[in-house]
């Protein structure tokens, strides 16, 4: 059982532009339209492998308004397009659909509630990045897994507004996308001695 | 002959952190200390493949006060760590040394005298974001090859602070590294429609 961090991000680091559009992720050519198709150095990293081994599901208030937003744009009824168990962290009285409740606290007891309802499964955080960075706070983000888009945006929400040190585990090129599994390592230290560091870089002939 | 804008970064888009440090950077294990090696699908993405590919060079002045700062830091007199023609682009009055000269002006003018320069040779922006974004501004930004870092950062120097739309066409695991070679296809717009887009994607099962 893991806690994993799994969105989609643009090569300079924010999951929506500064509009809250995803037009430019939906924009990116997948392996099966793009000619490079799909290569990895072990098990797919595919996005629709991954929500069968989640359990229960955690987003942040802005991220389920976007959801909300998105799918009545046309006016339909709002539907919570996950069957698992869901939570919303927020203290405003939202009207929540079948599935989905509200979490206003402490992440370390959502993180226990959720645990029990996954029944064994993984925990998925949504987003946004603060939430995801709310678990790495207290210990209890295993693993980020980002599907990096060929696009800067330059603003917007942050992927994960922490200093955090991750070790890669796997990486799947997936058309446009590049697909990176990363396991957290820890809080990334203000290191002294990279004076040091620099000039053997330099001597090396570069950075 | 390519402009090339060749760097390292953080996941979340940064050169450097907030204290203008590159520890992060330095702490990252390449090939040559990492069990996973160096693994690509076509020609290596190695900095020292690149460097003599280089016939000019251009940095912005924050990089240049970063490299001079570090390179003096023990006392030493400053050498300029690069053998290739070098521009540094700044409004001040600085004090530089042999093979670098300041620049002032429009980045075209700029691109023009490097070029000669080069003779035939690729142009290396070596940073930082901003003025890989004014060559980008003026449609004279070829590629973007970053060795991405697995650390966030949360906050320091943007990569690209533009919105811009890229083309992966080569990436390489060197160790801890993920370098991605791309290729800059030009603004990335704002599109209407990613209402249709998200209902798309949850139809099919999520983003």
């Amino acid at each position: 059982m893991a806690t994993i961090y799994c969105t989609a991000t643009s090569l300079d680091g924010y999951i929506a532009d500064d509009g809250e559009s995803l037009s430019w992720l939906f924009a990116t050519p997948g392996h099966d339209t793009d000619p490079q198709g799909r290569y990895g150095d072990g098990e797919s990293l595919d996005f629709d492998q991954f929500l069968p081994t989640v359990g229960a599901l955690v987003c942040g208030a802005s991220t389920y308004a976007w959801v909300h937003r998105e799918l009545t744009a046309d006016g339909q009824d709002f539907v919570w397009p996950y069957e698992q168990p869901s939570w919303v962290v927020t203290h405003r009285d939202l009207d929540l659909p079948d599935g989905v409740r509200a979490f206003a606290g402490d992440v370390r007891d959502l993180h226990a509630v959720m645990t029990e309802a996954a029944a064994g499964k993984d925990l998925w955080v949504v987003g946004g990045g603060d939430l995801a960075g709310q678990f790495a706070d207290v210990g209890l983000l295993d693993k980020v897994w980002v599907h990096l888009n060929p696009v800067t945006l330059g603003a917007g929400k942050p992927l994960l507004p922490r200093r955090l040190r991750l070790h890669r585990e796997r990486i799947e090129r997936d058309g446009q996308f590049t697909a990176m599994l990363f396991d957290v390592v820890g809080p990334e230290p203000r290191r002294d001695g990279d004076v040091d560091g620099a000039a053997e870089v330099y001597a090396e002939g570069g950075p």
